[in-house]
C-alpha cells in the first residue's frame, strides 16, 4: 500500500494552461457569451483535470463508503445501528435510493465495507463482488469518552479508501462519485465541519435522517463534549479524522485523493461526502481541483462546508438522502457540460458573425 | 383546427387520488420521510398527470418556437434580427446549445417557424423535416407604436402552436419541452410579465443576449412605453398576447395547452418560455397543473413569473440562453424522479422495519 506522504506528493494542481484553452473555445461557441452559466465552468474544470479540449465523462462509478459509530449510542440518529449492514444488503440488491439514481447516470455502485459493526458475510449477500471488505475496525469508538479511532487507524481508513477507489479507476472507471452508508454519521460530520470550518454546533449540526427537537439537542451536546475533550488541530486532518470522525469518512476522503491522484474527476454527495472532503483537503489542498460538489443538501451546515472548498453545489433540490444521490444525479449534468463543450458549433462553423 | 374554447374546456386539472397514491408510496420507500426532496414532488406530480402509479416519462422533443419582433428596431437586442434565421439553420444541422443538450436527454429537437421574418426556404435546410411552418405573419409589429399583432393573429399564433405540438404528440413523444427563438424577444416576454405579474420594469427587464447600460434603458422606455400606449388586461391572455407580445410566445403557450389537454407533462425553459406559460395560465389557469418550471434564468424577472405561476425550478446554474436549454436538460431530471418513483424499494420489500 502507497505511504500516505508519497500519495500527496503525488497530486498535482489542474492544468491552468487547459482551463485557459478551454475557456477560449467557450467564447467562440455559438451562444452569447457563457449563455450556458454553471455548465461552462464544469467543462472547464474537467478540461482541467483532464489535460485535454474534449472533455470526456467515460465510465462512471459510485463508492458507497460504510461505516458504523460509536456516538449513535448517545441516541444522536432517528434509526438504529443494525440499519447500516440491511441498507449495504439493500444498495447490492440495487433497491436503494441510490441505484435508481445510478442507474439513471449509467454508474456501476461499489459498497466498500470500512467499518461495519457487524462482519458482513459476502456469501449471503446478492452481487457480492460489488461489495469490497475494507473495514479497519468494528464500528468507531464513542467520541462523547475517547477519541473515535487512533491515529493509525484514521490514516488506515484514507490508504484503504484510497486503495479502494484506485481499484475501480484501474478497473477501466473515470468518473467517481462518493456516497456514504453509517447510521449516526452526520454527528462525526458535523464534528468534522465545525472543527475545520470554524462554525458553531447551530449552524452545522442538523436533523439528518430526522430526530426530533430533543435529538437535536443530544446531536449538539455529544459534538460539543466530543470537540471540547478532544481539541482536534483543524490542520491536521489525520487528527481531525481520528477523534471526531468516522471510518466511512476517512474512506471517502482517500476516494478524493485517488481520483486526484490520477486525474480523475470525483463529484462530491453531500453532508457526510463534503466531510470527508474537508479531510482530504487538510491532507491535500490540491485535491479540491478535483472535486465537484453534486448538489447541496437540507443539512444547514453543508453550505458552509462547501464555502470553505470553494466548491459550488450543481443541485439544489431538497434532499438529504447521501448514499451518493446527489453524486449520481450531478454526475449526468457533468455528462451534459462536457457534450456541450465538444459539440455545441463555433460561431464561425455555424457561419454567423460574433 | 380547434376553437380556443373548446381546448381550454377540454383541459382537466391533474389527478388529486393518484397524486395522494403517490405521495402514500414515497412515505413507504426505504429511506428517511421525503429525503429525496424535490425528486418526489416532481414523481407525484407525474403521477397525476398522467393518472398512473409509475410514472414514465417515455419519448422526448423540444420544440423551438421561432419568431421576429418589430420592437428589436428601437435597439433592444445585442444582436441583428437575421441571427433569428441563422440560428434556426443551426438548430437543424444540430449544431446549437439546444442539439448538445437535447441529445443529453435523448430528446428530440423540432422547430416551429412561428413568425420569422424571412420566408425559410426548406429545400436549402438541413433535416428539414424537423422544421414545421406555422407562420402567423412575418415578425410583430412594434408595440411602441402600434399592438404587436392583431387579437385574431394572437389567437391564432396560440392555436398554431396547439395544432403543432399536438401533432408531435399524435408521433408518440410524451414529454415536451418548450424552446425559443427570436431576436429581441426577452423585450416582450419583459412586458407580458410586468402586465400579467404588475412587476416593475426595473424587476422584470434584464441584459437578454448580453445588451449593455443604455440597451437595457431602451429596452425598458420600449417597454414602458408599450404598456403605457396599449394598457392590456392582464386577465385576458389574448389581449395582453396581441399588444405586447410574440408569435413564438404564443406557440408555446399552445403547446403547453396541447400537452395539458392531452394529459402528458411539459417542461417550460427559461424567461421567454414562462411568458408564454403566463399567456397559457390566463387562457386556462388548470394547464399549470401540466408545467414543470425547468430552470430559474439569469433574467432577473424569471423568479418572479414562476412566482406567479406557482412553479419551483428544477435547476438553478446560472444559464440564459433560451432554445429550450434548461427544458432538455430539467427533462433528464424528470426521468431520474420517475425511476426512482417506480424502481426504490419499500421498507417492507427491502426487509428494514420502517
Amino acid at each position: 500500500m502507497k505511504e500516505l506522504q508519497e500519495i500527496v506528493q503525488g497530486i498535482r494542481p489542474a492544468d491552468r494552461s487547459f482551463m485557459e484553452k478551454a475557456k477560449e473555445r467557450t467564447s467562440r461557441l455559438v451562444m452569447p457569451p457563457r449563455a450556458l452559466g454553471r455548465l461552462h465552468d464544469m467543462a472547464e474544470k474537467l478540461c482541467g483535470i483532464e489535460k485535454t479540449e474534449r472533455p470526456e465523462t467515460g465510465r462512471k462509478a459510485v463508492l458507497i463508503f460504510a461505516g458504523d459509530h460509536g456516538v449513535a449510542a448517545d441516541g444522536v440518529s432517528a434509526f438504529p445501528q443494525e440499519v447500516t449492514v440491511a441498507m449495504v444488503s439493500t444498495f447490492l440488491a440495487g433497491g436503494a435510493g441510490i441505484n435508481a439514481m445510478a442507474r439513471h447516470a449509467g454508474a456501476e455502485v461499489f459498497v466498500v465495507d470500512m467499518g461495519v459493526a457487524r462482519d458482513l458475510d459476502p456469501a449471503g449477500l446478492p452481487n457480492a463482488g460489488r461489495l469490497r471488505i475494507m473495514k479497519v475496525d468494528k464500528g468507531t469508538k464513542n467520541f462523547t469518552r475517547e477519541p473515535a479511532m487512533t491515529r493509525d487507524q484514521a490514516r488506515d481508513s484514507v490508504l484503504r479508501g484510497f486503495e479502494a477507489a484506485s481499484r475501480v479507476l484501474e478497473e477501466g472507471y473515470s468518473l467517481l462519485g462518493t456516497g456514504d452508508m453509517g447510521i449516526g454519521n452526520t454527528t462525526p460530520s458535523a464534528a468534522i465541519g465545525m472543527c475545520v470550518t470554524g462554525a458553531s454546533a447551530d449552524e452545522m449540526a442538523g436533523r439528518g435522517t430526522g430526530i426530533d427537537d430533543r435529538g437535536l439537542s443530544r446531536k449538539k451536546e455529544a459534538i460539543e463534549t466530543g470537540l471540547a475533550l478532544h481539541r482536534p488541530d483543524s490542520a491536521d486532518g489525520l487528527d481531525v479524522l481520528s477523534k471526531v470522525g468516522g471510518f466511512e469518512i476517512g474512506g471517502i476522503a482517500g476516494c478524493i485523493l485517488a481520483a486526484a491522484y490520477r486525474r480523475k474527476p470525483v463529484v462530491v454527495d453531500g453532508f457526510i461526502s463534503t466531510a470527508g472532503a474537508l479531510i482530504a483537503a487538510a491532507l491535500c489542498p490540491a485535491s479540491t481541483d478535483y472535486m465537484f460538489a453534486g448538489h447541496v443538501s437540507e443539512e444547514p451546515g453543508h453550505r458552509i462546508m462547501l464555502r470553505h472548498l470553494g466548491l459550488s453545489p450543481a443541485l439544489d433540490l431538497g434532499m438529504r438522502l447521501g448514499e451518493g444521490t446527489g453524486a449520481a444525479l450531478a454526475m449526468s449534468l457533468l455528462d451534459a457540460a462536457a457534450r456541450m463543450h465538444r459539440e455545441v458549433m463555433t460561431f464561425e462553423e455555424a457561419g454567423i458573425p460574433g
